[in-house]
């Protein structure tokens, strides 16, 4: 299924994209989409079955709605570093010998169509593309990396938006340059794991202006998903509704010959994970 | 005031501890100590007037009562590291010439007598404790650490315990040894600011099974509480029930000559910010 929340920010309703393409209302279903619904198989099934036979649920004239983050209340976001053969080459990083784990918080996220900030002082914004996994089950000390996906809800495109200049010549961790508000574009939809037979076989693509800027695959991962939820689960606990951006592929501003294109009020950059959906995000200054 | 929330967890109710010690239920009076609240001057107002003329007021029996966190619905913890120059000093690391910062996800807090469990697999378990500010108004782009102090709803006792291997030597940030499960008591209260005249005039003191480890001053911190606010808000925008860890004083394990004293299950430990109340945890292991 493709779950997704539309209407204003902070008073989405949740909505499913039916097999045809049409919008449909599930607020007379389901509260929100959020970790208590991704944690309970019956209310997933009374939205599989509704999907599976669409005229019960009341289309929704998409024109002009805008589309909200696809997961409300997102405990927390975990994002891994460098976790891309290609995109690890183009830092100059050595490939990592397990995961890099960083944090952003919840309150970066906006809908996939919300304007992104460059922050006040900026000068090295940049792009990141990158396959977010849903946590549906709480993860705690997990065995191997195929339980791991048994915790899965689904996946989603995410823009990790980075500040290069915060992230690494500021003293500190990277969480500085990751946490700017709107920094985590999310969405459109949450597309359920049953529908994602190989969370390893995606394509990533980055466009901004109109120029492909980043082309990969999640086939290129360094730490697949499964593996990612597994080790994740040792540091910390993985609960329904927390989000997992997996890294990002080649192409960003940072690995390019100087003057780095990094991005400024008036770009507008494409974002897709092909199959999830596409985002576009007009830039603006803070 | 004093505002604490009691009962099991998940299911705490607001109270105060009034001036005579006694404790009261507020739950008639608001729904939640959290963002919202302290945003609302108003609410905090009539809470306020019902803290001086406390018969209006039921008071609650405290005998057997678990102390939850004393704000719910965090939105993110930030936390600053090496802030006082003698546990920069003891860690053999250079004084930050900006502060520090990394985060630690909401979910990670406990009550301030909640069980510490020992993550598995952990070897370097680690105390710090700290003084928590609270956010009670948004926090963007602030120009001054004087400004920055009106931002700050209130003050609380902390413990930011750390796994120092995961933390240091397994790659990435610091993130990977601060977010395992329980590594977040917070509380008892929530001191307003009214009644914290010098938040830069605190005594900062832990134990390990009755010896004193930390006994330090937060007129040691290289950033006071304003300017982490000031600085914290051109990186991120903070909202109302945020969290700040400002950082820890001298007196960690991980400071100490070998063996380092690490935390192991069945050690107690008892956290105080003089004026904001004492903790009490045993460990366990996870």
């Amino acid at each position: 299924m493709k779950l997704l929340r539309v209407g204003t920010a902070g008073a989405e309703r949740p909505a499913l994209l039916d097999r045809n393409g049409t919008l449909r209302d599930l607020s007379g279903l389901v509260s929100d989409i959020d970790g208590e619904l991704l944690a309970d198989a019956s209310a997933l099934d009374r939205v599989r079955q509704a999907a599976d036979t669409p005229d019960v649920l009341p289309p929704l004239d998409a024109e002009g709605l805008r589309i909200g983050p696809p997961v409300a209340r997102i405990g927390k976001i975990v994002c891994i570093g460098l976790n891309y053969h290609d995109h690890a080459a183009e830092t100059g990083a050595a490939t990592p010998g397990e995961p890099i784990l960083f944090l952003k918080s919840p309150d970066t996220v906006v809908g996939p169509e919300d304007t992104v900030l460059v922050p006040r002082g900026s000068r090295k914004t940049d792009w990141e593309v990158e396959l977010a996994v849903v946590i549906g089950r709480t993860a705690r000390y997990l065995g191997s990396a195929e339980e791991a996906l048994g915790h899965v809800a689904g996946y989603a495109t995410a823009h990790d938006v980075s500040e290069r200049e915060f992230q690494l010549e500021r003293g500190g961790t990277w969480d500085k340059g990751k946490n700017c508000e709107t920094f985590n574009p999310l969405g459109p939809w949450l597309v359920t794991a049953d529908e994602v037979p190989d969370p390893q076989a995606l394509e990533l693509k980055l466009w901004v202006n109109g120029e492909l800027k980043q082309n990969g695959t999640s086939a290129d991962q360094i730490f697949p998903v499964g593996e990612v939820v597994r080790y994740l689960s040792h540091f910390m606990t993985l609960y329904p509704g927390d989000v997992i951006n997996t890294g990002t592929p080649a192409g960003v501003a940072m690995g390019r010959p100087e003057p780095k294109p990094y991005l400024r009020a008036g770009d507008v950059v494409e974002v897709e994970v092909v199959g999830l959906g596409r985002q576009r995000q007009a830039l603006k200054d803070a």
